[in-house]
């Protein structure tokens, strides 16, 4: 059986991911790499998946309690793994998303205070311990990414976004805990540079690692 | 502080329960009590929960894997608890909700294969624990009870109905188990009688345990 790869992207809010991305799928396009391209919470072509999203990042939701919150990213997950994640790595493909289980444990786990091992539990349970090959941390303090991010007026807020920096910190501090813990599935990139510094340096450690 | 009751009833589909909750609900507001009336998947006026529910009950999603059903149940039980059961019983009230837990225990855990104890995991995650007082359980065989509602032309079919009796029999031996691990807090009712008499079985049985 043939063997994919499966990457995942993580960041804060505000470290430049998507711009990231794109310039990720513009390159990587020329390499003649069969990709996946997909993301959380939802999924490429996923519709189950994606309605889930759309409940939790709808800002009319606002009384959503965190464990509803939490349990609902780990069904859009399970649904996004066993049907667009999974068929695609069993073809040999590899697959790139934007986010998996470490943005729950940092957002829920952390940021939210429901505990990591807690929010891990739900997840190992949702992804039957499926993890990445590796994964891309965008890495920059908060505030520098805030400060990006609301210079950004081309973006509707979500309710995520209604968050004080207190939260996001949490965040910055709970990536910073997974990565001391697995420093072999995290690739650490310096996103408080310039975007353009920080586009290339992400696209070489993903072609390093494809030997591409 | 006040102390409500917190009463669930459960059943395998073609159960009477529909009935026996309208009857129930007449019957007990000539009484003088205060109760607040709910549901699951769902609960009243809960709209996230609701949202929940027509993600999981929909026949458009037929391709949702059974983890993530799971997923949504628990999550969906969450915010009725939270926002609707917790609320009423912290002001004395008394909560009757057609079904809770069990009814996970049974569907995903036992007929859809899950494990109960996976799925029970799950939902202690979603309850902090927190149990009915009783729980009504109206028995009756799946070869009758089906027969029963293959009959029954006024309502639709959901994605639930489409099982099969092998699928009905599981979530019955299911209930059998829950009943003999935890006798004391249900109190089972003779579901193959007429409905006649069924609806007053548990209108007795209910006005006994309230002492009204």
């Amino acid at each position: 059986m043939k063997k994919g790869v499966f990457i995942t992207v993580e960041g804060t809010d505000g470290c430049g991911k998507t711009s990231v991305l794109t310039y990720l799928r513009n390159k990587l396009a020329e390499k003649n790499l069969d990709i996946l391209w997909t993301y959380e919470p939802g999924g490429t072509d996923n519709k189950i998946a994606n309605c889930i999203r759309e409940l939790i990042l709808d800002p009319a939701n606002s009384e959503m309690d965190a464990r509803t919150e939490a349990l609902l990213y780990a069904a859009s997950r399970r649904q996004h793994l066993v049907q667009t994640i999974l068929p695609a790595l069993e073809e040999g493909r590899i697959v790139i998303s934007d986010r998996y289980v470490d943005s729950s444990l940092v957002y829920q786990g952390v940021a939210r205070g429901l505990g990591m091992e807690e929010v891990a539990k739900i997840n190992a349970y949702a992804t039957e311990g499926k993890e990445p090959d590796i994964t891309i941390f965008l890495d920059v303090k908060p505030e520098i990414s805030l400060a990006r991010r609301n210079h950004d007026t081309t973006r509707d807020m979500d309710r995520l976004d209604q968050e004080p920096l207190k939260f996001h910190q949490a965040v910055y501090d709970g990536y910073q805990k997974l990565i001391h813990d697995d420093p072999d599935r995290f690739i650490v990139i310096d996103a408080s540079q310039d975007l353009q510094s920080e586009e290339e340096a992400v696209l070489q450690a993903v072609l390093r690692y494809l030997h591409a």
